[in-house]
């Protein structure tokens, strides 16, 4: 799902910034300077990487927006901006991070230019699941490292949704072997790209709204995206035959919501803590949607359009899973706090497949035997 | 996970349900009879079907409460009570639904006797995992139809919790074949327990706190409870030598939260959004728990208790899913309601089965082949 912006957005007039807690009502501005008021108003500028209502992800954060301001009975507004509309997608983290914004909902991937660690609270090629990114966030010490990790900038984040285990890809020719991955031009960007590059592939990086021409004049052979219900919207169907799964880059795509700490301080408690928990129900619900959605999507895109299902062989997943193992592994040397977070997931991941594989893993195998 | 309780607690003195509304300041009481004002300080009890502070269901409770305290900066406390404390745990749904409490924790196949389709909203043998139910729930249609249920008893309901997929239970003889089920007697309450007499076995039902002792005298052959965090601190292990999965009978236990329509119905809208969504939070929170501690107590079962893994025969969990799906449908049979959950758990089932076999499923096989 990962996306690079090419777009470069008009620099931003500063006035646009004006923040709501002031401009809201002038009396609750001068009556708490320092703490806003149980009963003032507050107004929340929410920044995001996706297009205005972008389908599952931009519309998670509309749903967010509006949960904070029911919660906080009006006493906390937050507006919500596609991407583009007050900064790019990808200067949301330094925008909030300056405290020019309150908030941002984007992906932590996108950030491995301000620090490496930023990777593992996304997604991690043959990593952990929906269900697992949750259990290690908030029950195995993930929280605590990203905290550490975002306080740096002046953050505090959370995970805000969550697309469950995307698609492998759309393709052009079968693959049925490491080899057919020798010089595929594909879509993949951030680690499962270094990966595709190590075995042979050639990784481009191009934004989600380009993907389906590009695939169509034959720019690139192949792309990934997200799953059935992101991509039969974007129709890359027509210009594929080929649906692989399973995505094993992207096994359970965690989104986050990072507030900044100097606006989130200004808060009373209970505000604070409805907008911690707001993003914990975003991040539940959004998981929900895209598992409903996924179900119907796939449907039509199998009976209605015919889309032919493949599966990756074997010998190739077990190639990607030790070329994605030794690329993970890389992160850990670049610093201290990266070494760390990478030795918790990893302790992490190793109880939870074993947990897995006695659990849900042999649950869903005997469904169908 | 199933439980029966053979407790018959004390009948309750009708003064220990004096409600905080009216208790708690008599001004806001006489000021606002009708609707609670927002600075008003209102006392919620919520009863529960849990010893209190038991692992990960009756310490889920308390995390609910202490939630909704917080969010609503202390206008709502909400006070609980373990199982036996005010109520015995299988009579707090007619507590709440008399408006006698507020709400209550348990899970909804405990009030089969009330209605049939209850059981839908927390375990089906061989149904929807915890990822799934959230989006049969939340997204697939399934809130809608459980709202029309309780609304029968004047109850709110909510997924408030979920165990993951369970283990299949504890053994001291292997299990090769079907035939191996004959004369089993095996503690397994609910529709799994029919599924069992079915394929041959006799199911006991006994509470939770006696399952070691039978088990150990040999009064039961085998049990099932929960999983690897709770049957640890059962102690199972003693008395069991083979530890069974998966559990198709339990393989997402839904847990629930039920709020009294007439108790919500007098709080403010703000605090109204609080309560659901608090436990929505609750429900993501109990899963993330279970996830990573089954993960850390499976392992010392495994190394320091060396307790024997063993995968039901694809044999028996084939003739398991076939009586499974028998038992299920005739729930159907029963009324007009039965009948609109069953088809549309089973609508939702397969649509999530085609699904989860492409991503999740083909994801989890992938990482270890």
């Amino acid at each position: 799902m990962q996306q690079k912006s090419t777009d470069k957005p008009a620099p931003l007039p500063r006035r646009q910034f004006i923040k709501g807690t002031l401009a809201a009502t002038a009396t609750a501005a001068v009556a708490a300077p320092a703490i806003v008021s149980s009963k003032a108003r507050t107004r929340w500028q929410m920044v995001t990487a996706w297009p205005r209502n972008f389908p599952g992800l931009g519309t998670g954060a509309n749903a967010l927006a509006n949960l904070i301001t029911e919660m906080s009975g009006g006493r906390l507004e937050v507006q919500v901006f596609g991407a583009g509309e007050l900064v790019g997608a990808f200067e949301i983290f330094d925008v909030v991070s300056r405290g020019t914004a309150d908030m941002g909902h984007g992906a932590s991937y996108y950030w491995k230019g301000k620090h490496p660690a930023t990777q593992f609270f996304s997604a991690v090629p043959f990593g952990l699941t929906a269900q697992e990114m949750n259990a290690w966030i908030y029950q195995g010490g993930g929280y605590e490292l990203w905290q550490k990790l975002y306080a740096q900038f002046d953050l505090i984040p959370g995970a805000a949704g969550n697309t469950g285990t995307q698609m492998g890809g759309w393709f052009n020719k079968e693959i049925h072997k490491v080899e057919d991955l020798q010089g595929l031009k594909m879509r993949m960007p951030g680690l499962g790209g270094e990966v595709l590059k190590r075995a042979g592939g050639t990784p481009v990086n191009i934004p989600g709204g380009e993907i389906f021409a590009a695939l169509q004049a034959g720019t690139i052979d192949a792309t990934e995206w997200v799953g059935p219900y992101n991509d039969l919207a974007f129709g890359l169907y027509k210009a594929a035959k080929y649906y692989y799964y399973p995505g094993w880059h992207e096994p359970g795509t965690t989104l986050e919501c990072f507030v900044s700490r100097k606006s989130f301080e200004k808060l009373p408690k209970d505000l604070q803590s409805i907008v911690l928990n707001a993003i914990r129900v975003a991040n539940l619900n959004m998981l929900s949607d895209f598992t409903a959605r996924n179900n119907a999507a796939l449907e039509i895109l199998v009976n209605k359009h015919k889309v032919s299902l493949r599966r990756y062989p074997d010998e190739v997943l077990a190639k990607l899973k030790t070329l994605s193992d030794e690329v993970v592994a890389e992160i850990a040397l670049e610093d201290p706090l990266s070494k760390e977070v990478y030795d918790s997931f990893r302790r992490f991941r190793d109880q939870a497949v074993a947990w897995n594989r006695v659990s849900e893993q042999a649950y869903v195998n005997a469904r169908q035997v």
